[in-house]
């Protein structure tokens, strides 16, 4: 599995069933939201304008991507900032065929261009790691079945390497016919 | 990262923050729960009655140990059978330091002796599977810090594979000090 077969696996709308765990006070949060994940041209204006701006960045660059999310339902604890909707691009940038860097427009945690290192693990799971201005976050993304997306994610303190908080996701994906798996 | 060593970093008492996604209803649920592992010898009564019914299993036996769990809360689904507090006995069989197979007294899904078949993914992750009389389970656990696990799990259902549902737990070591990373 390399980058550009992992964009093209993630490509559609997904219905994500999201739960975060705050750890030190033992709160849950849960979301539903849509996530509509698409391929972008490499000379689309906004990935330009964002490669442009980051030309330090080292290896090849490969299937940028938008990500557009909405939250559906939220019953978030109010001091856990996340926006109920937005969109970012991607743009993945290989340094080998397992691993590389990817730019996003807009981070998650803290709404600022953000870098992520990748790699993947030998099952395919894809790994994530973003430094925030104030966090670290390490995601991991993993297919259970062609429709099925699993992705965890942890976030610490950029600090103290405190973990913050822990979130899961199950994201499926919408198909014309009823079968998800 | 073998299972000795998995099972080594897993001795202790754990506190559990577990959510559960149904992904066909789209519901919730969330459990608190308190989890002990320990290390149990090869000798222990318990341990050689279960050896002396698994004779056909292959590989080297290694670190037999013990999991007791106590729901603290539970927001449970109705339809979703999990016990609220139970212990369970398991033996690795290793068929080399990173595959192999666990002997469980008792089943998390289904009560009944159950055998798992587990390898390691290139990071550490631990993954299991196993096979129950309707659903088959599929775990991955993995640290984020020398006191934090997370567990992931999908059960499917044995005839069709379709996906019945996914969890997620944070585990959290209790320690004397405060600091848990």
């Amino acid at each position: 599995m390399g980058i550009e077969e992992f964009v093209n696996k993630s490509e559609g709308e997904w219905r994500s069933m999201r739960s975060g765990h705050s750890l030190a006070f033992r709160q849950f949060e849960q979301v539903i939201s849509s996530i509509k994940i698409s391929s972008l041209s490499i000379d689309d204006k906004k990935v330009v304008d964002i490669i442009n701006t980051h030309s330090n960045v080292p290896g090849e660059i490969i299937i940028p991507f938008s990500m557009e999310w909405e939250a559906e339902s939220d019953w978030e604890n109010e001091n856990i900032s996340s926006s109920s909707s937005g969109s970012t691009i991607l743009i993945p940038f290989a340094i080998s065929t397992k691993k590389g860097y990817i730019i996003r427009s807009e981070g998650y945690t803290e709404k600022m261009k953000v870098l992520s290192y990748y790699s993947f693990l030998s099952d395919g799971t894809l790994l994530l790691s973003t430094e925030y201005q104030h966090t670290v976050s390490e995601e991991r993304i993993w297919f259970i079945a062609e429709h099925v997306r699993c992705r965890s994610s942890v976030t610490k303190d950029k600090k103290s390497l405190g973990i913050l908080q822990t979130s899961f996701a199950s994201e499926v994906r919408r198909v014309n016919n009823s079968n998800q798996n």
